[in-house]
């Protein structure tokens, strides 16, 4: 039905306006935005961006986990809602993208469909998450994860920060403690824009990825355990040192990549040594492994691979100990929303590029309950989770002008 | 001239009883010692050793940074004293043999000659050093090092613990700030006994160790900076990973031993990585490198190969920094002085064991400007600077037999 109506589009400086403003709460020194989960900077955002729903005649709603919803009813009020948002929280030193952008560019839909007085079939939900970025509050993607049902609601009202304070608390304390139950109702698909937080669409100089699912990911702990002594008296021939074993064994490690690319990852985040002293040969290293694939065949085997280098780097007087600490498989997104946001692609004129998504996102969780997908747009220089984040407005409108097309075509255009 | 008298020996369960006795003024739960210095626990240590020293006769002095010293007289006036001790400070987790063994060895040197009715022709100075571990107050080898000349005094007395306590007032407070100048006086030699804090000497069974001299010790920090991204959507080719580079450059680093055992350590005791978060490619490494050896021109050599390595590893990207934070060359002792240790050895009958101490001692910087030498004894497992150090009395007796003998040798046993 939807091919006998003319392509539409945002308006970029609307878009670009709105996100600008946004970004004046919790602004920080060096252009980017600090609103920490469930502080007042979150609660100021939350009524901005409340009261730009409510201007654009929706009907807000708020869950139990501070989950906001924007209704605007479809022509057919018995068929489920289509959903698309994204989250306004950020990190301490966050950008003014990262979330914000697929809330507000959710909000330019809408008002772009009211300006041209077009009504969809199915009921629209514009969706704000609760703590997606897990800075204050572990764990991360928390509105999402309880709607989904992969996290426990309790559990996550639960959740303390480092001063003590537990979400419950301080969703009443910002007023967005709601009533309505989270999740649990039929809702036809899920869309969400993103920044891509990654460096692939920037470099290629591609204005959209169509995003077909996202890199599952394995986490464990590394523990080798030598005997401190004295780097002085020493020898070489006598020290069980646990630092050069785990360089040698980390060098191994990285070679896990070589054979799976371009999706296969190795990360070495993160090192504490024991006793962390110039003139002492290190007794215990502590490291983190964090291997991503799209594929969870090659997950396991990049697991196995990884058993067998720790097994064959076994000397005597040195202890690895291998704690796994997640493992979560890759998400392969829907197809028929998948074809949703090509479509809009193609019909737009951009040039058609399939990416995975490497970070986490709330529609990794939506899409275990509903059929999802996302729309990447380039961030410069692939710079996320940083005061510097930047993109260009020319690309987030082409972003925002796929998310219009796509919802539109699921949502079904009626035609009066 | 001393060879017609016969081998000495010392009384090996005084020596261990007075060091049972110390042990227990800042005793800790497993068996260790906290006296770090100038605390109330270093002043009754101190009171208890110097009440020691006058009832052995000694008349005691202490000099403007603490140091303790008791003179015997000897029956020339006109020879320049034969200095022996050691320190009695320990690390905040430290034994109950380091430094106190040296120093209670002396004491019992002098009790022996007591009791035997020795008189030497040159005067006895045993010494007691301030702060040579380090802990609270920096730099280590503190009082030796103002005495030698090494170390400015008033720098030294200036220095501030973590309280911003200083050294002066802290000398001044426990009742030690002395008024006798430091150093700058001459003395024939100086010998000191102390535990190996290695593994060689209770690995090779043996009881004494001949020690030649001491390790040079060049250092650096290590600074690589690359760029830090998400884990997530960071294709392995896109990064600038400085983990991974600092992994393949340390692995190169630790090979700089192996063309030059036994004596050439190469140790990574300290690593901070940026930002040290499981899922974010590290954007900057820190690492530290010990470099040691016996011979200062393979010290040049380990330090020109390790520049080939960082000149080799460099790749687009990726940035590596070298600061020198220290180069302190190769210690030799004097030859007369190890040759009083070696006789002594010999005429006691213990195998001839040379080795190069490993670690800082007072002697190293003595020896800047006093014939020097030191006797080893083995410690148990090479453990030290730990509460569980431990040695055998037999050991310890064995080179207080030798530390004996050498300095009556030095001094000249007088003939009544």
């Amino acid at each position: 039905m939807s091919t006998k109506y003319p392509t539409l589009r945002v308006n970029g400086e609307r878009l670009w306006q709105s996100l600008m403003d946004l970004a004046e709460i919790g602004a920080t020194p060096l252009g980017g935005n600090c609103r920490l989960a469930l502080t007042d900077e979150d609660k100021d955002g939350r009524d901005l961006v409340c009261s730009w729903l409510k201007d654009a005649g929706l009907t807000v709603r708020v869950d139990e986990m501070g989950n906001i919803f924007g209704r605007r009813e479809g022509a057919n009020p018995d068929l489920p809602p289509v959903m698309f948002g994204s989250h306004i929280d950020t990190q301490p030193t966050g950008g003014k993208f990262d979330g914000n952008y697929g809330s507000l560019a959710a909000l330019e839909v809408i008002r772009c469909l009211n300006e041209q007085n077009i009504i969809t079939e199915a009921p629209l939900d514009v969706s704000i998450w609760t703590n997606e970025e897990g800075s204050r509050f572990v764990p991360v993607m928390m509105g999402s994860g309880v709607f989904a049902g992969v996290l426990n609601k309790e559990d996550a009202l639960s959740a303390t920060d480092k001063a003590g304070k537990r979400v419950g608390e301080e969703l009443k304390r910002i007023g967005y403690a709601g009533s309505e139950p989270v999740g649990g109702y039929p809702v036809g698909a899920y869309f969400e824009a993103h920044i891509e937080q990654g460096p692939i669409l920037d470099t290629e100089q591609l204005p959209v990825g169509i995003v077909t699912g996202a890199l599952g990911l394995y986490w464990y702990d590394i523990i080798i355990t030598g005997q401190e002594t004295h780097a002085g008296p020493s020898p070489m021939s006598y020290r069980r040192d646990a630092m050069k074993a785990a360089m040698q064994l980390i060098n191994k490690i990285y070679t896990l990549a070589d054979d799976c690319q371009p999706d296969g990852r190795v990360t070495v985040g993160e090192m504490d040594v024991m006793p962390n002293s110039r003139n002492v040969v290190p007794g215990k290293v502590r490291f983190t492994v964090d291997l991503r694939h799209s594929d969870d065949t090659q997950l396991q085997k990049m697991e196995t691979q990884m058993q067998d280098i720790i097994r064959q780097s076994e000397v005597e007087g040195i202890e690895i100990e291998v704690k796994v600490i997640n493992r979560m498989k890759p998400t392969v997104f829907a197809a028929e929303c998948v074809g949703k946001v090509r479509t809009a692609v193609q019909n737009l004129g951009y040039p058609e590029k399939e990416i995975i998504s490497g970070a986490g996102h709330d529609a990794v969780y939506i899409s275990r309950v509903i059929p999802t997908a996302m729309i990447f747009v380039p961030c410069i220089g692939g710079l996320s989770h940083n005061e510097l984040e930047d993109a260009r407005p020319d690309e987030l409108k082409a972003g925002a002008d796929v998310l219009l097309n796509a919802i539109v075509s699921y949502a079904g255009r009626h035609t009066a």
